[in-house]
């Protein structure tokens, strides 16, 4: 196993000090065209501006001026979290302009850090929520008050913003946040961890932008305290904020999803940056029995509204499914720590199939509006949700434009903001290329090696994609690419050959010239997909997929009104008909009975039991990506058909 | 459709004041032997002083010392909700005290109600939770602060009280309670209702004990203010204390399933006694969607943990259940009216089902520990919960003792008590028997023609009810028996004939004389039921009822070590060995995958993919009744068993 030192590199979110794969930042890697692309005009037109307006419309940028003017906590509005929202518009605000200079976005930036900064006390504590007359005890409430999580977003901000250059006040201010905090919960302080994981892998990133050791020291005694009845217990059990088992032990991810992820992405740094690897294997570990069993098709991780949390192993109802968009973005944060840990495919994989199927459906077309939880089965057409006012979280609602609880629509804007640092990493031996869309690719080799490629694909419509060298080097490298594990056949070709390649890592090695093109062929043909026999929610249905997309049918493009009278054919072929995919199944008209369980061969005893199978025709279903639903108003959806 | 006028007849829950049906009391209908009986013994010997005990360990009792003691709220212990398990306590041992006179426990219920309306203040206000400097304003939150709720405990306590006899002050103490109910609330108060519906149920029966019309009209009030915004919104929605539709427009029941079912069973109690036939049919129609679309086979209702709530139609998930006890509870209570109102059998026939599957599965055979929630379907043997501890209630313990919120044990305690006026009523026509168990039936017809009945039986274990005339009578009168929808056949005889009898009533009229015998034979054979095929959860699954007992597949009594690995065989007979219900099956070993899904025409690429279907050598599946489950240490179960 190669190690590579890391670089100061800018526009990178995560950088180990040691690691496997060197990741690429906002400065090498630029996404020119196409999906992703398009995702990040919109967040950059719309979504910025829609957040930083609803912030202030529900008064949590206000709360900031309260604070200041001696408002609070009569003025206070929002929940205990309310300044993390803040914090991660900033944080998408300032890979925004690491991504692309922009004078007006830099004076907003300047703006609310300005009113953020006012409240910072002169020992560096800094919340709206806590310390004040009429307000509870700083860190009265670990459980539930948040302090600690709101710092992780505060500094994950100004790491943002030390990374890709601008005013400093902000990074000032992250660091007296982080003396702070380990003034107060240093080894000899309070032995206390916060409710909601998040400092972890915050304090770990700001000590490798500082170089300040005792932050990643810091950021490791919270791994470590994880698991040690180190919070009270509260209604959902211990394990919620992964208090139930050290890090080191447990052996699956369990308890609130975006709590175990964020904790699992803090304890991937520690273990990067001190060289621990029992840590990454216990993680590793975890990851993949989640992935083995805890994670719904789209990527989705929770299957309980109840704790937002995961269900036990194959609890994955498609109805009921939680699947957080924040869980989504914890997962990929764990998922690419592991790939620059290991190098290994499947990480990228798991990375690829949670943006395409829980980050890319969360915003709507136009990214003014969200879902917080990505359910795979939508039963009942969703309502309008209202415009101007914050929605409950899982609400049965189409999109809605914000939330009480509204932790998603950042979420989603930093990722997408930040979204080219995770396609591509180097190594000593070359370039590797993750994730597939129109890109520029500008970099060097630890030695020096300058790499330049440019990216050309229609991904995910087509699965050819060609990478194409635009400079010569004195030495040869390795290009490599991910073929991810749904592709069924690959194929890579250059300088004429071409050779099959398995899902996992397929590589050229060669001393590369100016004008040299790789073409990398996936098969994007629709696939049917059944599930493990333990994920009883889903016997008897199939799901079909194409390429990364996981697709769905919804009520608006079926001849008949609702989804649940779809039964599909399995045994006969998938069809690709103008940028659709058709199955063919049959209509099931369910009757209606006074109890819907009847006896097996008894049946239709007093109007009770039988209702009619499938009908004899035949007709189309169509399947759309499921990223796309519920843009064209209330539809019903459903991701598992039953089969006939 | 004859109405029959009430009587003043004692031991009766539920005595609408006018009614199809004339339900029998606790002086008029007895329980002999057998399956209720026992239960019925273990909650007179174990259950009262085991929640008596939790009460005063928790400090719930202590509460109303403290109050007189000054001592609130400083020493207030418990949720807001704690003074109405003690009054439904003192229910439980009212109607056992109309059961059975027992000297000590009308001592000890005596000692409580004193603790109790010490704490009345002169106005009638009673509360341990609000009004005091401290606390909370009296009703200043309507939402989540019970206090009606609380009163509609204690009233329904104090008409047990009155319907059995005794010391009267908790009579007088409830009165109190009613009159400045309807002195804040009245039509020209406060326009308000509670968060937690219960309080209508009991000021109807109130109204019937004390002739008080006003009580009546106080409970038509707020059942007619819901479903018009009267409450603040909350995050589960509004439907969640059905203030989203008025009670005549709703179709279904909805929201929180205990407070559905109160408010249903209050709704009928008004009905019944204005004479309402509108609000009647509309509270039968949403019973009736509510059978057919949102219950569980179990009887069990509600299949939401985050608001224990029902799901929309059809999401009937086994292994997220949460079917409370209380909502089982709520079901009963609904029903019997539903039946009183109509003479319909549908109505028993659920009271059956309920009884048997939820509320017989709440306590363990000890009758100190209970479910709160009742899963269909465990995937992971379930811990010991704590002896000393207050659980939470959907943990993933075994029974427990008592919960933080222990609603279920004394809700349980009072069922049992006051079951046997659930077995029978009369109407002008004669005796209806509803549910079967030994029993001995002394009342009269309307006209006062003397009517003596003892029934015979090994129900549920065997299938044949006898029930023997014991007096001979002038006029002939119809001796009707409920033929549950369960048993595929079923026969009566009487004087030498038999005859084949439909599911419904079956009725034998004649001018009895002592001696006379009416046999009906019932088919608990052992049978398998599939679900609709909109209950996704349950696709491709079957279950197994015998008789009015639905039987699951518990780990401990399998040649494999988890349920997860039974497949059933439909196909092959069930037996019936040693009181034991064996299917047959195939052991499936399910195999071990880095990801669950797979694609279905190209299986086992790389690792992925396949699993291996169910082994050929044939095994025996070993079904029991349900509610006996767990009560052999942590075990696996299941009721829906996948097919081959």
């Amino acid at each position: 196993m190669t190690t590579t030192t890391s670089r100061s590199t800018g526009g990178r979110p995560v950088v180990p000090s040691s690691s496997v794969l060197r990741p690429l930042g906002l400065d090498e890697v630029r996404i020119t065209g196409g999906f992703w692309a398009d995702r990040q005009e919109t967040n950059r037109v719309a979504t910025l501006a829609h957040i930083e307006h609803w912030l202030e419309k529900e008064g949590w940028l206000g709360n900031f001026d309260a604070a200041v003017e001696g408002r609070l906590p009569a003025a206070r509005r929002g929940r205990e979290f309310s300044d993390s929202e803040v914090y991660k518009l900033l944080e998408a605000m300032a890979w925004e302009l690491g991504r692309r200079p922009d004078g007006e976005l830099d004076a907003r930036f300047d703006a609310i850090v300005r009113r953020v900064a006012a409240v910072q006390e002169p020992d560096g504590y800094l919340s709206t929520m806590f310390g004040r007359p009429g307000q509870g005890d700083r860190y009265s409430d670990l459980e539930w008050g948040h302090e600690l999580y709101c710092y992780g977003h505060l500094i994950q901000a100004a790491v943002a913003r030390a990374r890709t250059g601008g005013d400093q006040l902000l990074v000032d201010v992250a660091r007296r946040a982080a003396d702070h905090v380990c003034a107060v919960f240093g080894p000899d302080g309070r032995q206390g961890i916060c409710g909601h994981a998040e400092i972890e892998v915050a304090l770990a990133e700001l000590s490798r932008v500082t170089g300040e050791r005792r932050y990643l020291d810091q950021a490791a005694l919270f791994v470590e305290r994880h698991g040690n009845g180190t919070l009270r217990d509260i209604e959902f059990g211990r394990s919620y904020f992964q208090d139930d088992q050290p890090v080191r032990e447990a052996t699956v991810f369990r308890g609130h999803a975006v709590r175990a992820n964020y904790l699992a992405a803090g304890a991937l740094d520690v273990a990067a940056d001190t060289g621990d690897r029992d840590l990454l294997r216990a993680v590793a570990t975890q990851w993949q029995n989640t992935v083995a069993r805890r994670t719904y098709l789209t990527g989705g991780q929770g299957s309980h509204h109840q704790d937002e949390a995961f269900g036990e192993d194959f609890v994955l109802p498609p109805d009921r499914a939680y699947a957080e968009t924040c869980a989504g973005i914890g997962s990929i944060m764990t998922s690419w720590r592991l790939l620059l840990a290991t190098g290994e495919a499947r990480y990228s994989d798991l990375v690829e199939r949670t943006l395409f199927n829980v980050v890319a459906t969360s915003p709507a077309h136009d990214g003014t509006s969200f879902y917080y939880t990505n359910t795979l089965h939508q039963r009942v057409p969703g309502a309008v949700a209202p415009a101007d006012v914050a929605s409950v979280r899982a609400s049965s609602s189409l999109r809605a434009p914000w939330f009480e609880v509204s932790c998603c629509p950042p979420n989603v804007a930093r990722t997408f903001a930040s979204l080219a640092a995770y396609f591509a990493t180097v190594d000593e031996d070359g370039l590797q290329v993750h994730q597939y869309a129109d890109a520029q690719i500008r970099t060097a080799l630890p030695d020096g090696t300058p790499v330049e490629v440019d990216v050309h694909t229609d991904f995910p419509d087509s699965g050819v994609v060609v990478l194409r060298v635009l400079r010569d080097t004195g030495r040869d490298w390795s290009l490599r690419v991910r073929v991810p594990a749904w592709s069924a056949s690959a194929r890579l070709s250059t300088g004429g050959e071409t050779w099959s390649v398995e899902p996992g890592t397929a590589e050229v090695r060669r001393t590369f010239l100016a004008g040299d093109e790789v073409r990398l062929e996936l098969d994007v043909s629709p696939r049917v997909v059944t599930a493990d026999d333990r994920i009883d929610a889903v016997r008897g249905c199939v799901a079909v997929e194409r390429g990364p997309e996981v697709l769905c049918a919804e009520s608006l493009d079926q001849t008949v009104d609702d989804v649940a009278e779809l039964v599909v054919d399995p045994s006969l072929p998938l069809r690709e008909e103008q940028g659709l995919v058709i199955a063919t199944g049959r209509r099931s008209a369910p009757t209606d009975r006074a109890w819907p369980y009847a006896e097996s061969p008894r049946t239709d005893r007093d109007g009770q039991g039988g209702g009619s199978g499938p009908a004899d025709e035949l007709l189309d279903v169509v399947l759309t990506p499921y990223h796309d639903w519920a843009n064209r108003g209330p539809s019903t959806m459903r991701i598992w058909l039953p089969t006939t």
